[in-house]
Formats: C-alpha cells, structure tokens, sequence
C-alpha cells in the first residue's frame, strides 16, 4: 500500500501540537507554514538580519524532529539575558543557515538534516512580506504583532487580509496540497496563523483544486476582539471564503469541558470556548466530528521556552486528534472513537 | 595494539589546526583547552550571560568534529547585524547547551554528541575565572582581551601571570595527561593561550608526572611585546619554569622560510619570526625536530567567520605537523621526512 499524503497547514504552536500527535503514524507528513510572525525574537532577527520569520518554522521542525530530547530542547532554548534576551536559539540556527545557505528555503532543508526531520516543513512563501488588515473603518493594522495585539478587529469589521508586498506561494507547498490525501487546516490564531496561509492566491488554488480530503481543525477557544464570538460556522464559512464553497469536508470540533475554573479564567479574559449551533445552520455542507480532543494534562511545549510555560492550558490533546485525523482519513476503521458524525 | 592516546594543550586557533591534522589517525585524542578568552563575541556572552568562555572550545569542537561541512559551517558562522553581530553561531550553541545542561562541562559533551566529535574537548577548568598578569613595574593587566593588546609585557618584564579567582584543573585533563603517550604543548597565542594552561597547579604537576612524551610546537612568529625578542629557548625556557627543567622531550621548529613577501609584511607590524640559534645554548636537553611544517596554502578556517579570515598567513600547515607528532610517537617510522634533529 502507498504511504499516504498528510499536510497541515498552519503556524507554530497549533501545527507543534498536531505534528506531534501525526508523526507517530507511518505517512508522508508535510508542514505547510504561515511566514507572517514579526514579534518577539522572529521580529528582532526580521529587523536587525533582514531574515525570514523563523519562528513558526522552527516549532514545526522540533515536532517533526527524531534527534535526541537535548537537540529538541536547545532549539527551544530562550536566552534569558544581555542582548540575546528572548531569542531563542532555534530561531537563531535558521538565521544562521538562512544566511550562509543564500535562501531561507535552503535553510530550513539543512535544519531538517540537522535536525532528523520526519517529513518536511515547508515555508507557504519565501517571500519577505507582512501582515496587513484594513478595517471597514479604514483603520490599516501593519504586522502580525500589530494585529494580535489589536482588540478591535471583530466589532470594526474586517475589509481586507493582505501581505504587502504581495506574496507567491513557494512551489514546494502547491505541490504537497495537489498530492495530499488529507490536508489538516488548524487549530491556531485565526488571523495570525491560519489565515496567513489561505490569502496566499496560489495555495488558495491549490485547495480548491486538490481531491484530498480537506479537514478543519477548530479551535477550542475564541479569541478576544478577533474571533469573540465566532461559532464553528463561522469558522468554516472565512476559511471557505479563500479556498471555495463546500471545500471543507470535515471539521473536528471538541466535545469535552475543560474544568469549569479553567474556563472561567479565560473568560475573564474573554476567551470563551468554541460553540457548535447544530440546528441553527440548515445547509451546512460538511460533516462535523465531534470527539473528546481536549488535553486532559497541561502539556509542557519545552522547559526551556520560557515563553511557551506561559501560554494556553486549555489545549487539543496531540494523539487524541491525530487519531481522529487518521480514522477521517481510513474511514471506518476507528468509528468506535467518534461520538458523533453529523 | 593499543590504541595511542595524544593530548593537545592549547587554545583556539592553534589547537584547531593540530587537531584538524591529528584527527586523521587512528588515535585516541583529548584536547584540553584554556578558559582565558574575555574577548569578543565571548567576553560578551561571559558578561551578559554568566558562561564560561566558549569560543576556543568552540573551536577545537569543531576540528574534531565529523558532521557534515554545513554543520561544521553553521558553528563558526559569525552573526554581522542588529544586537547579535559578531556572536559566533557555536558560541551561542555552548553558552545555550551550558544553561540548559547546568555546567560548562556538560554542555561540551552535549555539544560533542550533537557534532559527532572524534576524542574530547576538554576545558582546563570548570571554575569562573579572569586572567591577570602582573608586570614588574606593579602594574596589573586583566583579563585576555587587555593582556592580549598590552605591547609593553616583554619591555617592562613579568612578575607574575594568574587567574583570580583562583582555579581548580578540571580532574579530565589531569586524567587525560597522566594517561597519554604524548602530549603537545602549542602553538598558540603564547600567554592568552598556552600560559593559561599550564598555570593551573594540577596541570603543571601532571605534566611533571606523566610519562608521556612532552612535544613543545614552536610557534612560527613572535608576538609584538608579548615574546617578540623570544628563541626557541626562550619559549622552552617559560614552559619548564612551569612543568619542570627538563620535561620537554621534543620541540618542533619550523625550517621552511615563508616567501619575503609575507615576511616583511609580519615584520612591519613588529612580528618576527621565531630564530632557532643553534649553538648559543649548551645545556639544551630536549630534541629539536627541524622540519617544513609550513602551510603552502592560505588555510580557510571557515568562509563564515569573517574574523577569522583577517587572521595569520604565516601558519603551520596541519598535516606535516600531525605527521611529525606521530613520527615522534613511533620514532624511526617516519625519520625520512625529518631534516634534523640535533
């Protein structure tokens, strides 16, 4: 039997996840990933080096990467002081290779080598360009970190998603869409992560033309002033608005709670979780699978990211998902495992 | 047969070289490096970081390494821009794999998993401390960076040469001299390189001890008012009022003349290439192998390090030097390529 074809596409923490759970199975993998960051360390080396956003790249390599745990971990590692204050070192080796390999692609496939990497990670574009959101009010957000930062979005209404300058998929990724089995979008920040990847022309393209199954991962929590009161239709009708009308075959949506004190603290930070209105929509098209993918533990990205112990608790479980991913893929074979498929 | 055991005691750029030479026989090699360096791209990452000197490490790692080209690259690649500039790629490896690892020590040995090293690098100490030379008019120079670029060491004399704090051998290098068969002194920055080493108590009282046979490597020129009047009995003669009259079994000295050209350059800038005045020292005890261990070719220590580059072009050429070692090891094997030893 051929190995099959799994390409993910998304950004850093929520592709870490996913690659994690997905690498355990013997297929093809193929990380498709967003190059909008330009905060923190990835902002600095963009600025001072004149490098490709390595960020995102670099959490998709550790998950994918067969090296030892110490390899991993020093990718992870954040320096804590002086003028290397925050940059972690992973980001730095993909500077480091970017500059002397000539091209960032370049770089991240010497990363790969170094790193004993399990499939591939591959950059949506090789082009230097950032973020942008026009407003319906006309207000312009400039930079991944502008816009993350911004709370604003949902209440002014979105007018336009861009890069400037104008970007071109890298050929690398149309290709792994066009000879996917299953391509996997999400989970991730909506505007900053996933999105990057879909307002890319040819990517767009590439999904509406591809016959593999296309899968969204939603996300278990929305995000404020973005995403706030988003339902999982609304999820599914943006991403369907740059890759075509009934494109989304399947949708993961969680069905487990999170403790009922974990969700009121993000509430407090009005994050609320994800609602699934399943009479509200008459014509909804694809099939939503509803299963336990909540992380039961707090998941620990790395012990030396100092960033990373500060981020989300409430989180998909790696292997929960990526089982569900895979019985989408081989349907039938772990129906036992669905709660229900609408 | 058992296989041979060589030590190295040096520093950065000379014990790269030796290393790149002997790492192509089959024996067993430990390079011990001195902790002195505060300069650069290390004097940085000691201030603001609190490690302990990388960048000789670095680079005897990297000699001994046996990963691929790019990897052995990626280690001297040095950053040009923004807050990162002229930080060494593998500097910033040790001071992360030392953070994560809780020592300088295992740190190295993480390092030289992750570069496949043949041998080991051996720092000379693990503790924390700065070079002092105190000349004999009282005055004080500290650290390597300052001592390095004092020109009046050799005209006002030395009183004394030490670290402060006071430092303790790491128990390796003393397990490593007591077990080699030969052990080589040199070349390298005479007193921010070489001195550094031999000043710790335990070092200088191993090397006393040991059995092995004791090669000093000439360096090829004289520092400007560090040794710039300096013979080769001279440098002899500093060595054994730290390892014992007597203890240097062989020296080996350069007979191949560089071209007028490159000469009278070095001479310009007060840097003398080292006489061997044969017949001024009655009462010499060592063996001096004469030899051509002259580089013929400008070596590229690394296309990525742009200080490295700037560096000597009057060097030792590692494969003739390696050669001679081990002839010295296995005397009689090799005599054909000695022109003397007196």
């Amino acid at each position: 039997m051929q190995t099959k074809n799994v390409v993910t596409i998304g950004g850093g923490t929520g592709s870490f996840m996913l690659l994690t759970g997905l690498k355990k199975y013997p297929i093809n993998i193929s990380a498709i990933v967003s190059m909008a960051d330009d905060g923190g360390s990835t902002g600095v080396l963009r600025d001072e080096l004149g490098v490709l956003p390595p960020g995102d790249v670099r959490q998709c390599l550790v998950a994918l990467s067969e090296s030892s745990d110490m390899l991993r971990e020093l990718m992870s590692y954040r320096f804590e002081g002086g003028g290397l204050k925050g940059h972690s070192f992973g980001n730095l080796l993909l500077s480091a290779l970017q500059k002397i390999n000539g091209s960032f692609n370049a770089g991240v496939k010497e990363a790969s080598k170094i790193l004993n990497v399990k499939g591939e990670v591959v950059p949506v574009t090789g082009h230097d360009a950032h973020l942008y959101i026009k407003l319906k009010n006309e207000k312009i957000l400039k930079g991944e970190d502008e816009i993350n930062h911004a709370f604003d979005i949902e209440q002014e209404g979105i007018k336009k998603i861009y890069f400037s300058p104008k970007v071109k998929a890298n050929p690398k990724a149309i290709d792994c869409i066009m000879s996917a089995n299953l391509v996997a979008i999400g989970p991730g920040n909506f505007y900053c992560s996933i999105l990057p990847n879909l307002i890319v022309p040819e990517i767009a393209k590439a999904l509406k033309e591809t016959k593999a199954k296309i899968v969204f991962n939603c996300n278990l929590v929305n995000k404020k002033g973005h995403t706030e009161k988003f339902t999982l239709d609304d999820y599914v009708d943006v991403v369907e608005r740059y890759i075509g009308r009934g494109k989304v075959d399947f949708v993961t949506f969680n069905t487990k709670k999170p403790s009922q004190k974990l969700v009121s603290k993000y509430e407090n930070k009005k994050e609320l979780l994800v609602a699934f209105k399943k009479d509200i929509k008459k014509d909804r098209h694809c099939r939503i699978v509803q299963a336990d993918v909540l992380s039961n533990v707090c998941p620990q990205y790395s012990k030396s990211d100092v960033l990373a112990s500060k981020r989300a608790f409430i989180r998909h479980d790696a292997d929960k998902l990526a089982k569900i991913l895979m019985m989408i893929m081989e349907l039938g074979e772990y129906e036992n495992i669905i709660k229900e498929i609408i």
